[in-house]
């Protein structure tokens, strides 16, 4: 529909060029402008433009890490992250872009990078994204997750989706596929995705050997690291709270340990009777992601898998170890958020930020839903969305979204959509419970709409467009009904 | 599935047999009961059999409103109502009905009824129902509208909708129909309905006023009210709160107001110059609904539309008012419940519930929604889950579902489904949060289930287990990877 449209709003310098869907309303109701996550549109082949790719060289602090070319890395020492600008009091043009984008103040966004309590995730070697933030002062982001499996999906489907996933709103794509092809399988989709893209390396790790969690190492999984941020990874996951003596913690629980990378670690510390490698090692990783500025998504590996697991022990004891090595980061010059719960019963999802916020220094929070009940599989995108715009509202700054096959399958591209809408949803309710500058506006224009029955601006005003006007259309399928 | 089956469990008197879905599971793991809204299953053009009638005749209160036969009204002006039996020490048979579906005490579900705390709508008229109970203490409950409309559907259609909504866990349902053939349509479901039915007697006196709403009257509206009530229809949704001073609040809202019997009252109130006759016959009102216990459902005809509406003050204007009405259908021995919002943003909706328990004197609640944002047209059943799972948490007691069509068209039979599903998570969510005993045994055993990779009892024991079977064979079909 010609009545949605991209547009662009210029920052302090021509190149930076925010997008934004312009939506044109009849009568004299002036144009509302959503936050778009779509991205340009790319040639799967060929890639997207490397937009921050000026901004990158100018800043004179990075080197081709092996002797010529792509890819990059910190030159000599040289801080390149966000954060060490930020603390500098350097306003990048990055932090500009996102300024822009959700309509504060840039200095708002320097401060809250500064502090910690905002991430902007972006590899220096994934020049192709437009900057986006995550942080509690911010709109609430929501994840995609996507990936190969050794079952089923090409590398063309995960592009495809990562693509799909954007364009209903996807704020950062995970990768998460496993299998054969796991790095060309990343290539394409960090050359044509116009988000950040996150991953867990301890994955690709374990296919590195067999899939025998007792054979991994620091080394392996050291490399692994590496050439996911030459790669241009933008976030990565790591369970380096999984310490060896939490392990017998989940032993009592109704669902032990559910996250996989929690699993994989779980295995390998009570195999050798040794404390976690991605722990003792944690501030050698935490140099190598200094060097291409990926953020930490410090992961949840004893989150809960059920009601009756939340808030336990297990979980609460990961999360004061996460809030130490948030510090750590922090003193290497590292972006941090962390990873959150799984599974949690209303009336204990308030409790989970709180002491997030408090033992991680208010680094942002970014969960799984969470799911609200474990009785309906098939609907986990509804159980989780009420959880997800409640501890949204409670100062989560990323929803992970959950799709209606979890549980029971890989999603396909309808269950991606599912997701990523119930998603969207959960992120606004919560931007109007925090009070966000601006969220309402898009509320009360499609009210207005509704109530003096301009029907195609309210389906050109909807989250999605198509299936409002298909709902309408099956009842009352009249022309005249729609524009009386 | 034959794993799922209906057992009834006996209360003191062989006449009581209380259904529930049974579910049994694999190796030593103990079978799960659910509550079962069900019903016995009818042939359309028989009905259901009286399981009241013996306890409605045994109380020796009624007598004929006709002469001979039925309908049936109170006798000679005995109190008839559940209300009066709780309030005189009685513990009736539906009330021990209810306590063995709930789980809790006879006396407690007595006690609850008599402070007005719950009610237990059932008609005299209406012998078919298996009675159940609306109230804070008790698990939350879901309503489903249907109804023809003067565009499309049958009757036939209807009472399968209906069926279909009680299947999927609909405790009650309301009656919505308009155009021609309101009164067969509405006996074809009364007789067929396992679940109270609700109405809103107005939009049959508009009908019969061929939809002008400056041409009703006390009178007419009186002799729709009794029409219905002979009938069986086990609530009422009455706006007698629309008082004239309170329509011009509603004038600089964005979207004025949206509700239909709100707009037909305050479209009377206006034109007349007078005070709602809903209003001033209130009292006369209370005698008829109390002759046959008939349950006020009073309705919310200033609710916001919108979240720039919430909480405004033409909403709790009605709301004030409506807490002076419970105090006289109380006077009358008449069960009472209250109608609220609507669209609310979640960090206003505490205050609904707040408000509504002290104005109201803890008459329960029962709540569309609410919304929690206005811009997914073609997913409110989500925007609204997520409000309603909150409200039911902070205490109200029935929610009124919303379909994916709200705000576009007609729910057809998907949609109903959808609509259910999404709300009895809701009602559920609701219920883990407020500690109902009992509650989190459903989830604890499908959460053992899926850890120890029994599909079958996962499935047995989902919400939907078609749809949660037909997902995970979509992905995985092979029956070993479902029985491993």
């Amino acid at each position: 529909m010609n009545a949605r449209r991209k547009v662009y709003v210029a920052g302090s310098r021509p190149d930076i060029q925010v997008p934004f869907a312009e939506v044109d309303l009849a009568g004299d109701n002036p144009p509302v402008r959503l936050y778009d996550t779509a991205g340009p549109g790319s040639e799967p082949e060929v890639g997207l433009p490397p937009l921050r790719g000026p901004w990158i060289a100018e800043r004179g602090d990075v080197a081709p890490s092996r002797g010529a070319g792509t890819p990059l890395a910190a030159a000599n020492g040289k801080p390149v992250t966000q954060l060490a600008y930020a603390r500098a009091g350097v306003v990048t043009p990055e932090m500009e872009f996102v300024a822009v984008r959700e309509g504060m103040d840039p200095e708002v966004v320097r401060e809250e990078i500064a502090t910690g309590r905002a991430v902007l995730p972006a590899n220096i070697n994934h020049p192709e994204i437009e900057p986006m933030i995550i942080g509690k002062r911010f709109l609430v982001k929501v994840n995609a997750n996507i990936g190969t499996s050794a079952v089923t999906s090409s590398i063309a489907e995960e592009v495809d989706k990562m693509s799909w996933a954007t364009k209903w709103g996807a704020d950062t794509v995970m990768d998460l596929s496993t299998g054969k092809r796991i790095h060309e399988t990343r290539e394409s989709i960090v050359r044509n995705s116009p988000v950040p893209i996150g991953t867990v390396p301890i994955y690709q790790a374990l296919e590195k050997v067999d899939g025998d969690p007792t054979k991994l190492s620091w080394e392996l999984y050291r490399d692994t690291v590496i050439e996911q941020a030459e790669q241009g990874v933008d976030y990565m996951t790591v369970h380096a709270g999984v310490l060896l003596r939490y392990v017998p913690l989940a032993v009592g629980r109704v669902t032990g340990i559910v996250s996989r990378g929690g699993s994989i670690m779980a295995a390998w510390c009570l195999a050798h009777h040794q404390e976690s490698f991605l722990y003792t090692h944690f501030a050698e990783l935490c140099e190598i992601l200094a060097k291409y500025d990926v953020t930490f998504s410090l992961g949840d590996g004893l989150r809960p898998g059920s009601i009756a697991d939340a808030n336990d022990e297990a979980q609460l004891a990961e999360l004061k170890t996460l809030g130490e090595l948030t510090t750590v980061a922090w003193d290497h010059g590292v972006q941090v958020m962390i990873e959150g719960p799984g599974h949690v019963p209303m009336h204990k999802i308030k409790e989970n930020v709180d002491l997030q916020q408090d033992w991680c220094h208010e680094a942002p929070f970014y969960t799984l839903g969470p799911l609200t009940t474990d009785v309906a599989p098939a609907y986990d995108h509804i159980t989780s969305a009420i959880g997800a715009a409640m501890i949204g509202m409670f100062g989560t700054a990323m929803l992970c979204y959950v799709t209606p096959k979890e549980h029971l399958g890989l999603p396909d591209r309808d269950d991606v959509k599912a997701g990523v809408i119930a998603y969207k949803i959960a992120a606004h309710a919560a931007d109007l419970a925090k009070g966000h500058p601006g969220a309402q506006a898009w509320d009360d224009a499609l009210s207005k709409a509704r109530f003096e029955f301009r029907w195609e601006d309210q389906f050109n005003l909807s989250l999605d467009p198509d299936t409002a006007r298909a709902y309408h259309d099956a009842t009352l399928p009249a022309e005249p009904a729609k524009t009386a």
